[in-house]
């Protein structure tokens, strides 16, 4: 019998876009709560022991399959008007949670989350930072006040109430968090 | 043999309050994701059929037990300022989930939630909407303002950044949710 050939970079590529793939559907499917590590094994075609191995356990796994959704390296709004590109940052952000694939890949997150960041939150916060460190010193908001402001609200809703996101809710939270907003 | 005497209504305000308690005690030790009915069921003192029966699933179970844990009836402040009526009453939502366990409920409930709004959010909305009713028709802010703008972001750290909640907290974001609050 010949030994397998070793591809370890792209097998495990592979076998991470496959579960990353299963647990999408899954919780598609049934609801982050109902997803086990058999299951997303069984349909992403691998042996659940190297699942649980790398994870731990379902919740993990979700929640860690969950910062993956909002591409970190995609280009951020950069229009020179930060109200501007924050509607447009904080559109795609509710943009994404609309689908119902990504609130629920957040409701598991938020299972297991409180010990420390997440990934996805360490990015839309970084994001925040910068959005408000190109505004420069006069900036009328911290990155703190853009994530209570904005992202709050936002998962906020996508968590408890997804119904209520809508195409003018980014602009609402803006307009709401920049003072001359406020007479919006 | 005696029939076993009935007191349906004491007997069963015991079992929930036990199994309340069981809730509360295995979320504490084990975090909202690793409780399960049986153990529930056991810690209780209860047949997990009728856990089972009445709840479905731990996620459901632990959903409703953490909408029991901001009592609906208690008093809310009412000092004629809408500023100081707001800080108190974030102030107990914060102070609430400064509590582990209240965290722990809440991060629970975000993994079931999503189909229609929680006891919990329609109590802290109805509270809302109360300090904004007496306010007036000359109230600077809506009831999802207040939402979006203080119960968004007190959940969200709750969640996903517990170790943010702070005394300051609820006066920091009524400051920012309450026009001259902004000069601050």
């Amino acid at each position: 019998m010949a030994a397998p050939v070793r591809r370890t970079g792209g097998r495990s590529a592979a076998v991470l876009s496959s579960i990353r793939a299963a647990v999408e559907e899954l919780v598609r499917e049934r609801g982050a709560e109902r997803v086990t590590i058999p299951l997303v094994a069984e349909r992403a075609g691998v042996n659940p022991t190297s699942v649980y191995r790398r994870w731990g356990d379902a919740a993990t796994l979700i929640n860690d399959i969950a910062t993956y959704r909002l591409d970190p390296d995609r280009p951020i709004p950069d229009t020179g008007d930060l109200r501007a590109d924050l509607v447009a940052w904080a559109g795609e952000v509710v943009e994404h949670y609309r689908k119902p694939v990504n609130a629920a890949l957040l409701r598991g997150g938020a299972a297991t989350a409180g010990e420390r960041e997440s990934d996805c939150l360490r990015n839309r916060r970084a994001e925040a930072t910068m959005l408000v460190d190109r505004a420069g010193p006069g900036s009328p908001v911290t990155a703190d006040e853009v994530i209570d402001g904005v992202i709050a609200p936002i998962a906020y809703r996508a968590i408890f109430l997804p119904w209520t996101l809508d195409e003018a809710t980014a602009g609402r939270l803006v307009d709401r968090l920049l003072p001359t907003g406020r007479s919006a």
